[in-house]
């Protein structure tokens, strides 16, 4: 029996199969500042233990995007290592903050499949879960992926798509931010005055700046996840690949722009829920990432007076400074379009 | 109202001006850790518990000089985001140790204004103060900085250039540093038997060896001080500017000279004050760092006979070994030197 | 006299010279952090303090080479400066678990000395062992490297060449690993379903993935560690030696190496000891390494029914897939071959 995995393919899985992810991963401070040396964020709540508590977390929590890749890397080895492609998340909520301290694991439900029109592949539909060493859920995402099959001539399952809702209700935000004191939440030291009653619908900001990725950040970062997809580490197979170099993982993108955000969305502190993203290209070294957002809708939060949810859309781009407001989507198709995802946030009132 | 900023230019601040800086961070022994990884320091104080215990601090401080960049990176957004050159230092002064779990904080005064004959440009003199987040100080320091002005034609406010200090005083020293057990301070295991008796006014010391530097590094350690100068990270936008690439900050030279300063220097265990410092040349990744050392003076802090301060200067330069101590100043002129920095170090007696 | 060591020269030392080293390292989180995120690593113990602490640890001991690592790096200062080669390992046992929070000394005795026939350069033979602050062993190994000597004429001592057992006793293992329990070992979690008992001597296991090396990458790791070396560093000199370029350090083939066999030997979760080591030849950035193991042989470790050691060989290689299984010693000859290291791991019963 070989001792090591090939990972699933599209046949090896089953609607309704429930698997338990390896490897459990302890967060640490140490993760904090790497995740912090890798991106630059600079939302105050998850800078300052003191910002923090001020306003009434026990202390700093983990950055929402650490806990999110941090899962997602554990679904790797069982999910997507045999993966085409990345096709899309939906239904993602953040559920309770992550301390460093605390320790993170996976499972994940397979809730549909879809074999392709070509048979060689199929598209399989998982809800993912990181929870903490209590058992407690601290997220949870429904991701597709293109598989590929191992044996073409294998009978696919009956198809089951799952109906996924468009958004994230409001009212099912908020469980990973406690009730803050916004008397204390200090405009001055987050590094912006712009309260959620600030932001209309339909207002575009261009972040402005721009960041080079290097082969060593993305590989560093990535590893730090845990996540194992090959495509991230590997140029001797990558050169003869179908993009000849190594494509970087699509949540490195997902942070940067996140990161880039702060610059006008310098108060959206915490993100809620990702309602959807697409990976619209592939991303290498050596290029340059921008980024843009757009206030699709805003919305309270039921019981809550501290904070409302922006609905975002943040779009990122390479080699493209987005004062233009690029995208590629419906009628428009800027090729330099990266990513397009839309999340809630949420801001002070 | 845009929700990004664009940066104060020369005609948007005024002398007396006290500006708040975002965003306090926390700082972690994560940070300390990616720290020793980007530079590689040795001094044993800030290496070891142990070590640093058994003379009399509660435990390792954090290195002098990520506490310096990561108060420097908080003033960048309201400071230099518009400057043309980071001018110089001056009249740094550490005032507590910084312990993992600290927040910092920093506050600046613009203290001096001059525009420039062509009238696009001026110099501002800033003092910068670092602070827990008890308001306790732990660094201070001035700087200057050439700024652009948004309009030529904007009227400029009279002169007024402060004056400086030529040095930080020897009875200002040593605030950051508790008394130390001198003899419990092991000569061997911190790797340099020599004491600050061993060192002569007027001696010159080459550091041997040299690192080279990768963009990947700078970067992820101008990101950990939440630094977000944009010349450091946009290559798409850097390879039309001046240098056709990527500017590497200016201290992450200071930090690589210091590493490896600790080879003929490897008790000078804390930098307790910069007296000037100028960046005299561009660094840019690919290339290899050395440095050299001369003594400029030496004196006892009053009222302490565990340490005794040596003024030092240390120069930087690039692809260019430092046994022949090039400088560029006055008379001498080598185009290979990077920094030129003056600064009291404590060394045990 | 010189503040600046130049380091020990084959005719600087003599058998049953102890030395003590700099620079004392207390080892965090951020330690552990930065080292998972170029590393890889997934072995539950080390990632997991839920995981550790259900089979008997207090917390997650620090992954077992990050140890080795800052040991060996205190060694280099003192004992190959001036090496021409590290020649090889032996003899090397993990002694005690390190958890974050303690500090590592090292001190070292030479046990042989042997000139070569061209009289420029020698052998030295080292005992090296780590300690923690209290003065309590770690580990302790042997390496033996081929030193220049100064002086060409300089009298060279009588050769000393020590015996070294060809590999360490079973009864000499397991000192760094507690009893545990292993019905507490959740083998999903850990990623892998196979035993101690699912192995066999003679087994051979390709560890499939490939990870590509950057400059950036192994220059921090190697100055986490504090190891000096100069060839590892300044491409400036580096680019008129012998290889042209940095010659990365060769314990990070060995970290890459463990990291890659996870997938293949999950649950080989602490390495006891190291029998021998060759690093058969140099790795330069831009590469990609490869991995296999056979299983040498298994014992049981007296005393102990929790865990049952297995010896392996891991070989790495560079730009070649492992599947063909390559080798570089005897009769085969295969030049990708980099590392060839023998030793010990524990493995659940």
């Amino acid at each position: 029996m070989s001792k090591t995995s090939t990972g699933n393919f599209f046949e090896d899985i089953r609607v309704g199969q429930l698997i338990k992810h390896a490897t459990p991963r302890t967060i640490s401070v140490g993760d904090v500042a790497l995740y912090n040396g890798l991106f630059g964020p600079r939302f105050a709540v998850q800078s300052s233990d003191a910002f923090a508590q001020a306003i009434g977390y026990p202390r700093a929590p983990v950055d929402d995007l650490l806990v999110f890749h941090v899962v997602f890397g554990k679904t790797v080895p069982d999910i997507s290592l045999n993966a085409v492609a990345n096709l899309g998340y939906a239904a993602c909520r953040f559920l309770a903050p992550v301390y460093p301290g605390d320790t993170l694991n996976a499972v994940s439900e397979v809730i549909g499949l879809k074999e392709n029109s070509s048979r060689k592949t199929g598209i399989a539909f998982v809800r993912s879960t990181g929870l903490k060493q209590d058992g407690s859920k601290v997220l949870e995402y429904v991701r597709w992926v293109m598989l590929r099959k191992r044996d073409e001539g294998a009978p696919a399952p009956a198809d089951h798509v799952p109906r996924l809702q468009e958004a994230v209700l409001p009212s099912m935000l908020g469980d990973a931010c406690p009730t803050i004191d916004v008397g204390a939440y200090d405009f001055t030291l987050a590094g912006s005055p712009h309260r959620f009653g600030d932001y209309a619908v339909g207002e575009k900001i261009d972040h402005v700046d721009g960041v080079t990725v290097e082969e060593a950040e993305h590989m560093i970062a990535t590893r730090l996840y845990q996540n194992t997809a090959r495509i991230h580490f590997n140029q001797f197979v990558e050169a003869k690949g179908r993009f000849g170099r190594r494509l970087i993982y699509g949540g490195h993108v997902i942070s940067l722009a996140r990161a880039l955000s702060f610059n006008g969305l310098g108060n959206a502190f915490h993100i809620a829920a990702i309602n959807g993203g697409r990976h619209v290209s592939p991303l290498f070294a050596g290029t340059t990432v921008f980024a843009w957002s757009d206030v699709l809708a805003k919305a309270d939060v039921p019981g809550r007076d501290d904070v409302g949810a922006l609905r975002l859309r943040t779009v990122a781009a390479k080699d493209h400074p987005c004062s233009d407001f690029p995208l590629k989507s419906g009628s428009e198709d800027d090729p330099s379009v990266l990513l397009d995802l839309d999340y809630w946030a949420l801001m002070p009132k």
